[in-house]
């Protein structure tokens, strides 16, 4: 496998991704390998041996899955695709570390991960530390550009589960009366920019994702859409913002719920984002830095679909479409606050480096849009079980646009698609408004 | 009220709904409503009085709550609203018979909307009965264009409650092993037209209702759409091509289903559509008129939209969208087998009157489209609880288009849009293909 | 089959009861089954149509049901078995109306009999006629000792079911907000005797019943079981000492609670026995004749055995164990009120005849014992179906003894163990106090 | 607090228990304390950090939660009783490690015990020892009887943990597919001996514990009891026995089930006992030494009171009496196989110790019997929180007799009153069968 790159024949080779060598070009794939890898072990330092074991809700996966199935999924695609009589670390871990793939065979129930204290952590870095010699060395035997195209997608995957790591594991802690500690509190960033409505006219668009960078399937094909004429708040919305939301009855008004969104609100008893508290009339918020008094200039967090759909509606706008904000979107750089900076939570003002009309648009939350989930006009899965990475779940989810501060610096990019049901509030998802122009 | 009717200002005067003085000219308003609630009961002669108390599922309800609901939305949103101090049939009704108005105050919960023995079936009829005499003083009385329009839209309401009383009953009678029999075996029609493909070009194309004659709020606003070229099967699915999918494995094959449809398939066992039964190897279904032996020429009916979506998939085709569909329709007459007919079963060959590019359009099956059911671009409810008709349910539901067997000729429309949950099979629904062209 | 009935085998030959020839000596069979048999219709008198069909519960069934499956029984176990080539009423019958004989073969499952709408409440009642028809014929042949027998277990059976169907119909009617009425308000009985404690000496006694007769298999052998001194009420606990519990916190005070009855009055939210409704300081309460303001006087009616147990803990008090319970009796009348007064009501004061040291033992209430439902030292069940009338049962369920005032009266009797899970609330039980001697 | 405890009034002032200052006198309770909590630690050396945290079902709790219930137990009951100003280990602590006493105040919730990443393993040793430090230092200080009896009664309630540690893990490990294991295989113990029937005679027993040796509350009072003649089993019954009663088609047939039980097999798919697998006609069984061939000497373990039911019927048989076995085991010395060994599993013959008319009376599996647990006539818990140790679970539950493999042997005496519901199966539970003469 040579460490530039250059992949032959676009999805059919490659299956859920398209590489850019010209990207790849510059650094070898084995140091790039390497740093994502040390950067999920990274994520681990500051927990004791208990919290790799617990799962705290279905959707949650422990840590020490986490850092498994990342790993199997390098064995499996990877390793065991390109290495002819391929002997796997363990011949149950292709059982115990499948998430979702039916065709690669049937899998531990996903509710009982957090039953499995065997393997125990420390088995688990020794499997994680065979399979990476094992890819170094394949690596290092040039082994073929499908391979390198897979094993690019692989580090995608093992970036969206540092996301997930850290989600699941502030989850996990958020319902322990202890209030863990992940890492200091932050510096307050100020007063957020003042909330502008920004303009767009009626255009026939373009949408999706295009080029020799990496990007995921469901990223494609590159279409043409029809936007009307639309208006985009500048920033996100705001905890005091929210604030007023909940102070003007907001969860207690149902015409400004969907249906669905009612239901589930009087099901949970939801009156407050996730990880909020109420203690008379002062609010304070479970953070990685245990449990802080809420920053009222901060962008609003861990609300589902249904609260950001009731939220604007409140305030007389609506959520943006894919379309609209993947418009609003171009010309911004990818800036702001993530995953490496170790914050781990929205930061009121831009990062320094967030120029451009629109501001946090990565880096903070994700943001709910009024889009369902749904394949491209002309998609297709590519052939296999990594044609079920992406392709099966379009139903009954959401898509979210940006990228949050617990997401990965050179995983965010204007065409991403990330998705999630409607009722999800443990990611970092916030809301942006949009609305129809007077 | 004028039986002339011309409403002054549209959505703002007549919430959900735009009358047509157009249509309502040549008849009047008082006929019109005598008719459809008289329709309404005649369904019912063929009943004993068992079957107007059974609550078969949650998401059905007896015939008796039915027969009250609709007459409740009468005296709730015309009588109440027009009539100074008016004074209710029943201190208890509008607790009793509101659906899922949350503006219209609290009510019974509807999972047991069965156990209501009381009031009793005669008491309910004696309810329709007052409400009609008080609606036709009203209407003698002209009232004024927006009761008019809502009396318009209860008539409309009261026709999609005609299609409803069908499925419950049929849904309620499946389960029983005696097969309980509603109207006589039906003629066969005969073999299906052959299937071809019709393509259209790539277009921008407007979508949506516009005009006097009635549409529900969620056919508006009219708009344009981006459809790239696509191509639609002439006539809808067949149980003989749904035969050959079951046979190929359809059922077992999870690269075929959608994630969330897989998951309903296997927590719920299902090996075929909705009322069929395998003994060997032949099939036979419930029907209207009991068990009867499967026919193969005939539309599939009572698929999921999992199992549409399946289905496609193994053809190698797709669902068409919602512009897809509508675009296709232009220029095919409302024509096909209605409720009127008494069939309340999918008819192998078109109708005599159904001349189009596309057959089986109307009046056999709903056809489930790829499109969740979302507001339209600038889509606003009307204030009030009959905002609470459509808009509060546009997520997590897919759009079906068309008019079966069981809907009323008079309310068939291209711009319909009716929605289901993924998973619901009570309904007949059934499958259209799409594809794109190569 | 004679009328004068003489059993020649005890248990082996009538599995589940034992005749006493003497009882039915002077009236003939063919009599007391008509009679039975049309005094559960005759309580059906007051029902609309609507209220045979309803099912308020998994532990309740449809009053139609009810009709169906005491005349199964008959059929089953009574013409089946005596006459031969004998061809059911109806091939589905045995199917649908058959309980919970697993040796009788499958059935229809018990939390949808509300869901079956077909047969008819009119064809329900030609089933019932069709048989009693074979039944007179079946006598007046004089088929044997075996089948008179059974008969006789047939008839206590269906006296049990005409309970059922009084306390199945309160439960449905209870939650309907119209409160129907079944018969006219009572007249006060006026103040309760005063309650005094009746003191027992230490002994070994006999318990059980013997002799010809007719008594449930699960009523013997009699046998001897050893009493420590006892104490008991001498009438049932008031509706004013059960407030005084509720004022007291009873509902509140886990210390006062099983460990299970804690956890269901917190899951089911009890603060008060069924059918209670607080409105302020005033308390109602639903019964036979609607809502009535709650008399004080009155034993206190459908509690829990957890809540007659926490009672009596809080009243310094015990339950009594059947065989307290059982020597109690002894030496008292079988009087009180019964079903076929129309009461359906405990009463204050006892009936004119209920004469003896304890009053209301049987008529008002059901009185919770401290004692699981165990099989008697050397019971064996019956062999076949019948076997399962009782003896299955004798697990995770405790004895009440005495009679309710919806029992038949000639069903009452010293030595009868009812049977219910802890947690039910819908029979008609109440609380008699014990206590140890200081 | 004096090593030579005479408590001074029994129930009162040592609630739940009455030490013996016979068995005391020769061994400082200093000792004895340090001797119980250090086993308690030797059993989780062959632990890896992962298996202290997982809670494989609501029945079962994490190991880290047993480490510090346990010490807890003793700050509460002991230390912060005795120690006026007590200033508890951690303020969360009484939270988070409460059982089930409602009078300890509100708790942290059963089922998600298993969510508690924190405090960590390396906290709760933490915990474990400077508790142990302060009851070392009240004991040094002669604190007084009432703490001694309840630092007695505290170190029985560790040994019943130490049992259940066992048997959680047992359950943990069991769902792995990794087959986990605790300890090397055992040698073969041989042959069971012979089972013959030994007879009782009619009698007035004497039942319950009376002396000074320690003793729970629910062994008291002792009290007189009827027992008519029984026979019962010289042995336990084997996993050959056992495979008989599968092979007649025991699971299959509702005849020889309870209700109850019938419906839990059928729900949960049970058709053999709880760790069995059936691979062909080979069986194996998951045990402390992982998955090893069935052994059919052995005793049958891990069955339900239904199972035991239903096999006893199949074998023409009952289970035992309460008392009947209290009163066979008279005269049998307290011996046989017990967790000091590290057998954790039934032995096949019995141990060399031994001796009396009946074998495996402990030390092997908990004796199923038939008896409900219930109080002792008389019997009065103790106030405050430790009246919550037995009083409130008198309901819905079912008494074994004897001891397991998995019991410590000073726990285990004649009187000894273990209880569990009908359907639990992952104790260390078996088979001793019992008869009426004929």
């Amino acid at each position: 496998m040579d460490i530039n790159v250059t992949p032959r024949s676009g999805v059919m080779t490659a299956p859920a991704m398209r590489p850019n060598p010209s990207t790849v070009r510059d650094i070898t794939l084995a140091e790039h390998y390497r740093s994502v890898r040390r950067f999920t072990e990274s994520l681990c330092e500051p927990l004791a041996p208990d919290d790799f074991v617990i799962q705290s809700m279905t959707d949650a996966s422990p840590i020490k899955w986490h850092l498994a199935h990342t790993t199997w999924f390098f064995e499996t695609f990877v390793l065991a695709r390109s290495i002819p009589g391929y002997r796997p670390f363990h011949s149950l871990f292709n059982f115990l570390f499948n998430s979702y793939y039916d065709a690669a065979g049937p899998r531990w129930p996903r509710p009982q991960r957090g039953l499995l204290s065997r393997p125990t952590v420390t088995e688990i870095f020794q499997y994680r530390h065979a399979i990476d010699e094992r890819v170094d060395s394949l690596i290092a035997a040039r082994a073929g550009d499908d391979a390198a195209a897979i094993l690019l997608l692989g580090l995608h995957h093992e970036q969206q589960h540092q996301e997930l790591m850290i989600t699941d594991l502030k989850h996990g802690w958020s319902a322990n009366p202890l209030h863990p500690v992940y890492r200091d509190a932050l510096p307050d960033t100020g007063a957020p920019p003042p909330m502008r409505w920004l303009d767009f006219p009626e255009a026939l668009v373009w949408i999706g994702h295009e080029g020799r960078d990496f990007a995921f399937d469901n990223e494609a094909p590159r279409h043409r859409a029809f936007a009307a004429r639309f208006s985009i708040a500048s920033r996100l919305a705001t905890n005091a913002e929210y604030l007023a939301f909940i102070a003007d009855g907001g969860y207690a008004r149902p015409e400004l719920w969907l249906s669905d969104g009612w239901a589930a609100r009087n099901a949970r008893g939801w009156d407050a984002p996730l990880y909020w508290h109420r203690d008379g009339s002062k609010w304070s918020v479970f953070t990685m830095a245990g449990l802080r008094p809420l920053n009222p200039a901060e962008p609003v967090c861990h609300v589902s679909y249904y609260e950001a759909d009731a939220f604007a509606r409140w305030a007389g706008a609506r959520l943006p479409t894919e379309v609209e904000w993947e418009t609003a979107a171009a010309g911004n750089a990818i800036a702001g606050h993530f995953i490496e900076s170790g914050r781990f939570h929205p930061a009121a003002a831009a990062a320094p480096d967030d120029r451009g009309p629109l501001h946090q648009l990565y880096g903070d939350v994700w943001q709910w849009t009024a889009s369902p989930y749904l394949a491209y006009p002309g998609y297709r899965p590519p052939p296999g079980a990594l044609g079920e990475y992406n392709g099966k779940f379009m139903c009954n989810q959401m898509v979210l646009r940006g990228a949050s501060c617990a997401t990965p610096r050179s995983h965010a990019r204007r065409t991403y698609r990330n998705f999630f049901p409607p009722d999800a509030r443990w990611q970092f998802s916030g809301i942006r408004l949009a609305r129809d122009p007077d």
